[in-house]
C-alpha cells in the first residue's frame, strides 16, 4: 500500500507534458489492460474508449479543448465516452458475454436480465446518460491510479465543448458522448506545477466516522 | 504494474463477507488516506465520507439498501456523499486551502477563483449535482483499486434509495446525497461468485485506437 499511497502523491494533473516522450507500447497496453478492468453497475460497462495518438486529429480537438496545450503536447489523449442512452440491448449484450464466458445458459439468466432492465431501462432519460457518465468517471478513477503506477503522467480534463468533441470524433452517431478527456504522457521537467503541494481537504473535514 | 492487475483481477462486488473478520484500523486509515487524495475536478471534492461501523446504524440502513446482507455483513459501509447543490463557497472554501498550503495570498488567486466559479457556480442546479455525482465516482474508482491493493474486499452497491439513506444518515440537512454505498471487509469463503470468471469487453470492442 506504501506503494500505491506513493504513487497517488507521484501523480498530479500534468500541465506542460515532454513532447519528446512518448508512452510506451507496452506500458501503454498495460494501461489499457487496467481500464478494461474498471468495475461498473452491474458490470455493465456502459462507455467506449478512443485513444487518440494521431497529430492531425488532436490538433482539430486542441481548439474544442479551449487551446489547452496538453492535447497536442502529450503522448497520447483518451476519451472516455460514455453511452448517451441505453435500451435493454445494454442487458442483453452482457448477458451474452456472461453467458459465454461462465458458460451458462442464456436462458437461466432471464430472471437476472428482467431484475435489471426493471432497474435500468425504465429510468428518465435524463438520468440514463447521468449513470453512464458515472461509470465512467468509476473508470476514470482507476485510470488514474493506474496511470500513476505505471508512471505514466497525466491530466484529466473537462475544460472541452463535448458536442464540438463528439462532432471531431463521430461519437453522436455511435450514440456516445465524451464525458472527460485525459492526456497522457511525461511530464516537462519545466512543469513548475509538480513541485505544488497538494491541496486537499483534511479527513477530519472529509471523513465522518459513525 | 503486475500487481496492478494482479489487484485488479483479484477484486470482485463480493456478495458474502466474513462476519468475524474485520478491516483493521490500520488498513482502514490507509484506505481512507488513499480516497482522501483521489483526484477530482479543480480539486474541489465536492462530497463528503462516512464511514459506518455501528451495527445499529447499519441495521438501520440494511431495509433502505434492499434488504442486501452486505451493509450488515461486511467490516464497515462507506457512503460517498456528493453535494446536492454548490455555490460559490465551494470555490472560496478551496482557494483558503490552496492559499494556506502553497503559502499564495488569497488575493492573487482572485483570477483563477472568478475563472472557476465562471465554469461551476453558473451550472443550471440539475448540472451541478450530476457533476458532484460524477468526482464521487471518480474516488470511487480510486477506492476500490486501493481497497484491492490493501487487499481489503469491497462491494460497491447503487441498490439503495437515496432519500431513506439520506434521512437515515442526516445527509439532507448537509446539503449531501447518497451516491454510492461501498461495503467492505473480508471475503467469505463460501461466496461462490468469487469464483466467476470476469465478464468484461474484449478490449477491441471497448477500445479505438485513432
Amino acid at each position: 500500500m506504501s506503494n500505491y499511497l506513493d504513487n497517488l502523491n507521484w501523480r498530479y494533473a500534468t500541465k506542460k507534458f515532454d513532447t519528446t516522450k512518448k508512452v510506451s507500447p507496452e506500458k501503454l497496453e498495460s494501461l489499457l489492460d487496467a481500464i478494461s478492468l474498471s468495475a461498473s453497475s452491474y458490470g455493465l460497462q456502459p462507455y467506449e474508449i478512443f485513444v487518440i495518438e494521431d497529430k492531425a486529429v488532436r490538433e482539430k480537438l486542441k481548439p474544442a479543448a479551449w487551446g489547452q496545450a496538453q492535447i497536442t503536447d502529450s503522448s497520447h489523449v483518451i476519451v472516455l465516452a460514455h453511452q448517451s442512452t441505453f435500451g435493454e440491448e445494454l442487458v442483453d449484450n452482457y448477458l451474452e458475454k456472461v453467458s459465454a464466458t461462465r458458460n451458462i445458459p442464456l436462458k437461466d439468466l432471464g430472471g437476472y436480465a428482467d431484475f435489471m432492465k426493471s432497474k435500468l431501462v425504465t429510468l428518465p432519460e435524463s438520468e440514463k446518460a447521468s449513470w453512464t457518465a458515472r461509470q465512467a468517471y468509476l473508470a476514470l478513477g482507476n485510470l488514474l491510479s493506474a496511470a500513476a503506477d505505471l508512471k505514466i503522467d497525466s491530466c484529466p480534463m473537462e475544460g472541452f465543448d463535448a458536442p464540438d468533441v463528439n462532432e471531431i470524433l463521430g461519437l453522436t452517431e455511435k450514440g456516445l458522448n465524451a464525458a472527460v478527456l485525459v492526456a497522457i504522457g511525461h511530464r516537462s521537467e519545466e512543469d513548475t506545477t509538480q513541485h505544488n503541494k497538494k491541496v486537499r481537504k483534511p479527513k477530519k473535514e472529509l471523513i465522518t466516522h459513525i
